[in-house]
């Protein structure tokens, strides 16, 4: 991040000079992607939540059954609450690189951790809400949703909040992956 | 493929001479990788079609259930059988580039479309064993596999050859990604 121009010798950097131009239409653009990097991990942190908030409410009484009882509602828990910390943190590296203009990690890590952990995760909450998906279809076919709709109709929205932070954690992959070919290409973040 | 040497007028070709040694060791390199993402590729073909007929054939009589009254399966079948297809096309592609040196679709196109194309098979054909592994579960805890468990047994071994099959997509999509970053560093697919 810092600009090509070099001082002389006893030369105190000058603080009122505004950097050369093409540092700052670089800084601009980086500080636009990396914004709209936090946009999407906020989107996926805010669906990822509410479905492991929805999935871990959804017990109505005694005569209801219980989500932990299912194994795949279970998954769909787990893999979403991972998915909200994940976000959660990735949301405070890209604050931090915003502000202080650097990466948390050395910037190699950074970027390798980052696309990484997104298809990971990626991989995992789409794996956990196909299966919640099949699972609540499979009740709807029983005799529980008949008697207790309410447990089935927040399940399905626990799991269709899961696909759309799918869906933003997606977005992110593609921009964290995109910006580690940049790193691999030039050996820096900065892309354009 | 073409080797950097040039001819002087009215030459021709000399037919003896071996190509210059950057050239051979290039293209064995080549070589050597594309039979390694066919391996890959022949391997996910046959547990995606293995999967796929296990799961058509699993009907066992009148008294049994049948495997395509279940929405998972059905799904099962579907990926599994799309991604053989799509494995058995690019085993053709591959073959061909390692026979005549060149990609069947222009070099941009073929990179990006593996690329894509793997990412995509990857998702369904996990997202499929998935919401067949859920269901398998859910069925277990009925009274479906105490009275037929032939079809459950089935049912298991067509979603474990999927997973299977997902795992060496996994792979190709790894290294058709890595020859796309190849690709789009040095805009060409030669890439040691």
């Amino acid at each position: 991040m810092r600009s090509p121009q070099s001082l002389r010798n006893g030369e105190t950097p000058p603080r009122i000079l505004a950097p050369p131009f093409h540092s700052t239409v670089s800084e601009q653009k980086l500080r636009r992607f990396n914004t709209l990097i936090l946009v999407f991990r906020l989107a996926s942190f805010c669906f990822s939540l509410a479905s492991a908030v929805f999935m871990v409410t959804n017990s109505h009484g005694s005569n209801s059954p219980n989500w932990h009882v299912f194994d795949a509602f279970r998954f769909v828990f787990a893999a979403n609450a991972i998915v909200a910390l994940y976000s959660l943190a990735e949301m405070g590296a890209s604050v931090w690189e915003i502000l202080k203009g650097t990466t948390v990690l050395p910037e190699t890590v950074q970027v390798w951790f980052d696309f990484g952990h997104d298809q990971v995760f990626a991989y995992l909450l789409l794996s956990a809400d196909a299966a919640g998906t099949a699972l609540s279809r499979t009740l709807r076919g029983g005799d529980t949703c008949t008697a207790t709709s309410s447990f089935c109709v927040q399940s399905d929205i626990s799991i269709a909040l899961g696909f759309a932070g799918f869906l933003f954690l997606g977005f992110s992959s593609l921009l964290s992956g995109f910006r580690l070919v940049c790193f691999i290409i030039r050996g820096s973040r900065f892309h354009l």
